[in-house]
């Protein structure tokens, strides 16, 4: 699967849906500055926010690819911008395009591949129609 | 509650029951050294290995005090290996000391005061005594 | 050393001052609650806010002791508010007590004996008059 | 940038370069497996065994781009694996494939774009030629 081609997940102008996180001490490394893992633990705070409300009864959401690009050192103290659009929507599954902002700017993009699974088959089941909707009415953004 | 004094939590010889972490580049923070509060999960490591099979049906062990001394500082990369041992046994509630090593020295030392909850009241609940007998046995260490 | 009796760290109205953190999805455990090791790491977010713009040049905070007191779970979603105060000041040491709230509900109170260090020597060195002057204007709290 | 397609990273016998990390409880996260974000982390742990003893004087490596293929969930407790190889070589970056294992079965795989960096510029720097032979030696697995 190849990621989709978005000139604009630098711009804050791009993204419905904001999600906030706070820098913490520990997420710093002996480079002096927030480890590059974190910044995935960014991202899953912009997913959950906006997908666990719409979560269907019996379902998981899964995570099945997870692209970042690291565009600049996010420094402690501060604060982090999570802001959340949804690229493209599948049968099953969809592509949510992300960017990471401190103050105005962009210090990574992301997209994550996203996987509906049923809890008792733990395979993938198709997108109900309120979901398919919802993500679809954001792919206009 | 009072923190037992145990004059040997800094010695290898004193603890029956052995755990090892790997250290983990984003454990350190930007003061070089690995994050103070990556100790508390050292100890959580010890804790689960050895309390989990000893976990009765219906049940959860709950931290309630978690006395943590700093003795040195830890340096990424290594292992810390992870002593425990029990100090005292109540009626539903015991204390485990506790020593983490990174080679021969030692680095930390803790005592947890844990408790076991029925998971229906979550409210505590009395020692089985198969739980209890080996709890016991490993204070005479 | 003994943990100083505070009858009062459950108290928000106890603490001159506060940090926040947001809670964070990978906070959590598989027991579907923050995880034990997190509540160091909000301990922390209060103690570097409040001590990071008192630190004398050429100097560094050691953590030598940590008393944390679980007293209730912490559930993913929300905020948690650290009041922090000092409980006592030595030569070269000094105590923060510590509250965690979840809205209205302390969900755990902590110690820590902080050290000075000289980061040349790397050992403990005299609280400078300034420093020991704003710790002590605290106790009074 | 694109993926470099890579059928092998699913397959031990690809990688000539191992690590280990050793799964922590706190890992797990409300869903009861390893959450999403620790493979990033995992993916570190392979990088730098490797990469640090081969840093350049006064160079850093930084990330420009992660890819993580999540194919299945890992459950604590237990070991990762961590498989390394070099998939491609340029002027001043380099692209790292990697697979993480539970005993034989992959969980995941991920490619990582590298940038060797000057600590003086914070700029990319060509890749010095001993780091680059040992590098491209690599590609040849």
């Amino acid at each position: 699967m190849t990621p989709i081609p978005d000139t604009n997940l630098a711009e804050r102008a791009r993204f419905p849906l904001w999600a906030r996180d706070v820098l913490r001490y520990g997420d710093t490394d002996r480079q002096g500055h927030v480890n590059n893992a974190v910044f995935a633990t960014f991202c899953e705070t912009g997913r959950v926010q906006f997908l666990i409300p719409l979560l269907p009864v019996g379902c998981s959401f899964v995570i099945a690819r997870l692209i970042l690009d690291y565009r600049a050192e996010i420094m402690w103290p501060g604060e982090v911008d999570i802001g959340t659009t949804v690229l493209a929507v599948g049968r099953s599954s969809f592509t949510l395009g992300q960017g990471l902002f401190v103050a105005e700017r962009c210090v990574a993009s992301a997209q994550s591949v996203m996987v509906l699974t049923d809890d008792e088959t733990r395979r993938s089941t198709p997108l109900p129609e309120a979901l398919r909707a919802r993500l679809v009415e954001l792919t206009a953004g």
